[in-house]
């Protein structure tokens, strides 16, 4: 079947969540939102794009700090409402320029940090 | 810092989505989402509890066909507004008995399936 993104479920706002792995590790990086002129983009370009629900504008990731993501696979999930992206990250994914945005665990009922910045 | 589920961001429906990861192998196994309620069943358990939104109830995952999550490690992301959950998954996470949910793969612009059933 030819990939529609129309075909997607998107929520009430037309948004549809994706989730950043690393190609390889399988480190999960990220998650943020998409449209589907986003995905369209995304696959069109082979970088990553999401929308930004605080700008509402495009986010063509890694664009002003250079940390890309290349788009290895796009997968679909089960209910068609979530994206799981395969992606070759750049540098840190996060912008607290950790390698992930997933630094806080919570252990013992405490939150501590297990990352640090890469840069 | 002590882990107040409160503390999270949540959407205008109370919720915030999950990402359900099998420890070790790194796989992302499924998203879901979760209320505060629900995350506080998760760490007292110690067994994975989403809140269906379908449903509109909780969803101890496994409860009814044994493929349990058992949960390793909850993590928080930096906005507060997503969840990774390192876990131990009995058997398939997904409903179709497949491993994962993201067995849809985008391939030359058509969807590919590219992984069957395990049971």
């Amino acid at each position: 079947m030819r990939f529609d993104p129309s075909n997607l479920k998107f929520d009430d706002k037309g948004l549809i969540p994706a989730i950043a792995q690393q190609q390889g590790t399988g480190e999960v990086l990220m998650m943020a939102w998409m449209n589907a002129a986003s995905i369209e983009k995304t696959l069109e370009t082979g970088h990553v794009t999401y929308w930004s629900r605080s700008r509402q504008s495009f986010w063509a990731k890694g664009e002003s700090s250079g940390h890309v993501q290349k788009l290895i696979e796009l997968r679909v999930d089960c209910d068609r409402d979530c994206l799981l992206l395969i992606v070759d990250q750049t540098g840190p994914a996060c912008h607290t320029n950790r390698r992930d945005c997933f630094y806080t665990a919570v252990r013992d009922g405490e939150e501590v940090v297990i990352s640090e910045p890469m840069v």
